[in-house]
């Protein structure tokens, strides 16, 4: 290899993610190791550190090619000081990981949350395609965001911006969220979201779709609501609708304070695809101004599993920018 | 005078305000001077032009005392080129003001939105006290907003970022806005708004304080409705209640997502002072996530018609520093 690349690294609750990209943000190439969880999680960055190094030796890279190290991680993140405040997936608790990284590799290190960082993948290579202005919303367990503006992160005062899930949609009785709050956006448009709503009803309608699929299968999934809207049937239709004109709403609402280009959608909610977008594409244009309605693009996103590590080597790339 | 110092300029429907402010941001000296507004305003920029040079050397400074000029415009304005778009009350359409303010006095200019620099000069010298992170809302006839984020004012794609006013507050019945939209935030919470909110109330208490306001002059304003709320009359109350209600509603959901240090209220109604935050907060702490409610502080403007010269200041700082 004669490229100098970046080095991504995603890191999840069961594995870890890691690629080298190059400095237009292709991956040159992508590998896993898994999670070492054990004993609070103080082996991760070693066995990350050493895959790294083994894997540009086989690949003969040259370590002056290795430019920098951007790390996407879960939990709440001092992004200043590189010092993950609480990880409780992984154990981590006030752990300095830029500079463990930094001084293991002899490589500049960066690292955010991994919602932020997903987002600047999208941005960089994704669906957002470069633009400045861009959210990104995850649909998965829980609902997850990324803001970016003016082509930087949006970290907030105490690194808690991007928190979208927890958007108020239902204000009186909506249920429990973890937050501590009740009626979040996460609620009602999360995977788990859609399937409890579809739990609520689904015994309104004996013979419908859904209670079939809850007698065949003891429960109903998000996935199933989608396959029964996609299908025409009513009762999935109706809880479509009801999510997605809460999550137009409150796209809607940042719409009108933020300006972005484009919003873009991802996680496992997400693969309900161009069904999804229309429906919330409706709900949008109700609550957005007019001209932002027009100029806003809505799009689910492309990177998969990739968004992490691509995001996590664009931050790499801007932090040896500067 | 031996100092350095910038130009801010705040251009108004009436007056343009112009001030000469230092370095740390204490204005030198201020005056204002009418708004030429005859033949579609092409004497504005030249009138500010000559004022500014006219001020300056009565006043001692030599020209390269002044180091750059910036200015706040109402209107809708491309930030990158320097040129308004469009300013209804100047008669300005595609006015590269950039352009001629440089030409004009051979400085440096930058421009930007009017709430934008309002925001910006509450950010370095009012109520924000240097906060990086901050919405600033000013409640006058509209409701008009200002996003700051990483330190930097947020413009967003086509420069519409701000638009907090046209947030939707009511989702279904709501007020028609001149935006075209119904139920927008500034139906319920500028001035005009809460003075329509009492009108259309008042009549179900003909014995109330409001009542009386409205046989002796005609109509009920804002003003009055806070004035009742203070002498603790129900109905002004239950307004002041609804309208804070939205208030809190729409600033939690966007601190949720941008996580500001502090929240700035301005404009006419922000003279209600304690009484309104305090219900805002009430409203505030209900929708954001615990953590936010906790580290967000709301606050009055301090500035009041000067954080349009000490924000453009800003800007003209901003600009030579780059």
């Amino acid at each position: 290899m004669n490229k100098n690349v970046f080095v991504g690294v995603d890191i999840g609750g069961t594995t870890v993610k890691l690629a080298f990209i190059d400095e237009i943000g292709t991956i040159q190439h992508k590998w896993e190791i898994k999670t070492a969880r054990e004993e609070a999680g103080k082996y991760i960055l070693r066995d990350v550190s050493e895959s790294i190094l083994t894997q540009a030796k086989e690949l003969g890279f040259k370590k002056s090619q290795l430019l920098a190290v951007g790390v996407g991680a879960p939990g709440y993140i001092d992004v200043e000081n590189g010092v993950i405040i609480e990880a409780v997936n992984l154990g981590w608790k006030n752990y300095p990981i830029q500079k463990e990284l930094e001084d293991r590799l002899q490589l500049p290190a960066v690292i955010d949350n991994d919602a932020n960082v997903a987002a600047a993948g999208e941005k960089w290579k994704g669906a957002g395609n470069g633009a400045d202005n861009l959210l990104a919303i995850t649909l998965g367990t829980g609902v997850g965001g990324g803001v970016i503006a003016g082509g930087e992160i949006v970290h907030g005062e105490i690194g808690m911006a991007g928190e979208i899930g927890h958007i108020t949609s239902v204000k009186s009785g909506g249920a429990s969220c973890n937050c501590g709050k009740t009626g979040c956006l996460e609620t009602v448009a999360s995977a788990t979201g859609i399937a409890r709503l579809a739990m609520e009803s689904v015994h309104t309608k004996p013979q419908g779709y859904l209670k079939r699929i809850l007698d065949e299968h003891g429960n109903v999934s998000a996935k199933d609501v989608f396959d029964g809207a996609n299908q025409g049937d009513e009762l999935s239709l109706s809880i479509v609708r009801d999510s997605t004109e809460h999550l137009g709403f409150a796209m809607a609402n940042l719409a009108n304070a933020l300006n972005p280009e484009i919003i873009v959608i991802g996680g496992g909610v997400s693969r309900a695809g161009t069904l999804l977008v229309n429906y919330i594409r409706q709900s949008f244009d109700k609550y957005a101004i007019p001209l932002i309605a027009k100029s806003t693009t809505i799009k689910i996103a492309t990177l998969g599993n990739d968004a992490g590590v691509i995001g996590a080597a664009w931050l790499a790339k801007q932090k040896s920018a500067h």
